[in-house]
């Protein structure tokens, strides 16, 4: 059989349009752009992708504990973070036909893109990313608030009720998912770069000096993390932020890379930001954030953080599913090889007729598997293609009922990828499935 | 032993910030009004309560698919939804204090009751509860989105896609949980009332003349969801709208009322919406939004909405599962008799004693149960006390290592609402927890 493991960015927006993984958001009024809204099965392998990332940080570390701040926050967060006064892009206008590009994405000398007129730039000035709107009834400047253009200040001003309140001990970790929102002048690259993204990020409290000891922990935590979810080694690289690429509060950094249907692009960074935040959310509040260490020292602690986009993991974790395989006879089935903890139905329950009584047969089974799994119930069609359909959303199982099985109470159990079958007893077919997700790698 | 099942405002309040539920958000700031962070035991409680919901509308439900719509949305939506013209609250102000009221929260014929005059007031003037933001680098009248403040319209607009990229047939439903925004003038009653919040929503599709028994089949479906979650009876109640409380788009609607600590207040509406939504969305986009039933009979589908605040059930789950509980000898403990399935902490883990080898067959046993559950390892203080903290935040089960189990593999399971103990072999550990919490039944 010949394998095809690469998809252009056509196919796999086309296939999440057909397959009702992701839409064009409010598409019936010609769209929002740059926003995109999750289907039936988007929003379930988003949430697994989320659930999964969320389980692997709190419950299999024990000193990683959770937090869910507000997306509005109190201005003065920003101007702290440095959000206010840096969080900008420069922008230049065309005066002649008045469109707007970002300077850094644009031949500054060379004619105006959009209307071919040259010398018709005006100077680059600063446009901040922020979303701002009013809070309460009144429009002023102390009404505003920012949508959150980054989770991880909600994590840094609630530092110290978290060590007040729960029972951490530095080294520690607090991590959170949720959506953030930057006014990008360019989006692109389906749910990659858009104004309305999900942050999955995890910062992790240290003593001073032993900051770089982290920093390579996390980085191998980190790689290992994508092993688990059975992505592709070769698809996966890091890249070391150079001295001008470093962001103002970082000492060291390394993105995740994947290469994506357009190229290597990051898709997680670690960052080892030093005491910068916590330093300036002590000097903006007035707080006292320092750390009592049971040796007895008091410090600000250093963090190592790791930032991965939730809204780009789904996209990688489709990019790295897609295959087109070439069968024996030339017939070419699309597969999406998802690991059985992501994928958006775990088992269809497929009954290969429905008279006889085993429709019904197959109802049970499927009710009985509901209790556990996502489950999907198809009887109708040629059952070659039920499978074909089922291939294509990254279904890893399939249960057939037949004749035999009013006569044995055994069923046909159908993996994907390898489309082997095996027959087993109904009675053992949840705690099958169990191990089979349990024990997974993919070949 | 005497019970105290009620609880007030302030001590739930006072708990929820003690433990780590819920902060006040950007507490170092001063706070945010009408916004609240969720601590390392409040995230794990709302993600369950989210979780529960979700699993019993989709996983259990074979004709309910799920959907996550971004909250920035076409602005034409909230025009034909109707939000741009009538969500909005009469305000008034005093001319003397510059003080801002709701008109119908204030007796229009007193003195300002802020600074004392009299006839001071304002006609009331309507004051829309969209946040409203600009997107794209220009600030015009084209670039404004709203911050979404209700979840149901993404489902609405999304109806078409979801028919035709899903394998969905009448009757079915599409589930949504996210966050919606109201700029509230009056936030109040902790995390019940909110300028962010969330909602878990649901809009059953049917055809037209069937809405009234779909009406019927999910006033029982929700009222039955919170008696498996184990919330007392007696706290909840129907309250069905009268005419004057009916939404511009309903045709009936009854609230599903829960008796906090401030009183019966609405935690869920089941409303009978006719086709008016799906209606307004095809006027206003020139989409055809009709369905074509298997019966070839072509129509709008009326829509049966139930839309429960996710906020709020945490409140409910919060105050419903407190007690003061008088032990022999007057000892007073507080417990959280959270549903297993909801427990922020599933297994606590307490070695007797840190020597002698017990610390590490206690961790090897939480590394085990790890896999499973979200367990949290205590070995310090007493072990009455260790209890005691469980007791609290509602973890129900409680596993103890002591010098026996060296000897025979046997750990203790403590048991949160009796306080009963039983010896359970190591390797049955599992097992045992995962059938506890499928049987257990609130005493």
């Amino acid at each position: 059989m010949a394998e095809n493991r690469e998809v252009s960015m056509e196919k796999l927006v086309s296939l999440c349009k057909r397959r009702g993984f992701v839409y064009q958001s409010s598409e019936i009024y010609g769209g929002l752009s740059g926003a995109w809204d999750y289907g039936p099965l988007g929003v379930e392998l988003k949430n697994r992708v989320k659930d999964y990332w969320w389980r692997e940080m709190t419950q299999l570390h024990d000193n990683i504990v959770g937090l869910d701040a507000a997306i509005m926050m109190h201005p003065r967060v920003w101007e702290a973070s440095g959000h206010v006064d840096n969080f900008s892009d420069p922008l230049v206008d065309c005066k002649q036909c008045k469109s707007r590009f970002r300077a850094d994405q644009i031949d500054l000398e060379a004619p105006c893109p959009v209307c071919g007129n040259s010398g018709t730039f005006t100077e680059p000035r600063d446009f901040n990313l922020m979303f701002a709107t009013h809070i309460g009834p009144v429009k002023d400047d102390g009404s505003i608030v920012y949508l959150r253009p980054e989770t991880a200040q909600g994590i840094f001003v609630n530092f110290r009720n978290v060590v007040q309140t729960s029972r951490v001990k530095i080294p520690f970790g607090i991590a959170q998912v949720g959506k953030a929102f930057r006014n990008e002048v360019t989006t692109k690259n389906f749910i990659f770069r858009t104004c309305e993204f999900e942050q999955m990020e995890m910062q992790f409290f240290v003593k001073p000096g032993e900051d770089d000891k982290w920093f390579e922990f996390w980085k191998n935590e980190r790689i290992s993390y994508y092993d688990k979810l059975g992505i592709r080694k070769e698809k996966l690289r890091f890249h070391r932020h150079g001295e001008n690429e470093l962001a103002h509060y970082a000492k060291d950094a390394f993105d995740i890379e994947y290469e994506f249907p357009m190229g290597w692009q990051e898709l997680e960074g670690i960052h080892s930001r030093t005491d910068f935040d916590l330093s300036r959310h002590a000097e903006y509040s007035g707080k006292d954030l320092t750390y009592l260490d049971d040796d007895k020292s008091r410090y600000i602690p250093y963090v190592i953080e790791t930032s991965a986009g939730l809204t780009r993991s789904v996209l990688m974790v489709l990019s790295d599913a897609y295959e087109e395989e070439e069968l024996e006879g030339g017939d070419i089935r699309t597969v999406l090889h998802f690991h059985p903890s992501l994928a958006p139905v775990t088992v269809a329950v497929l009954p290969l007729v429905k008279k006889d009584g085993i429709a019904e047969i197959a109802q049970g089974v499927a009710s009985d598997l509901r209790e556990e799994f996502a489950v999907f119930y198809d009887q109708s069609g040629a059952i070659g293609r039920r499978y074909r359909r089922m291939d294509e959303i990254g279904t890893p199982f399939c249960v057939t009922i037949d004749y035999d099985t009013k006569e044995d109470k055994t069923v046909t159990l159908r993996f994907r990828d390898s489309m082997e079958q095996v027959r087993v007893p109904i009675d053992e077919l949840t705690s099958r499935i169990r191990a089979e997700i349990k024990n997974y790698r993919r070949v």
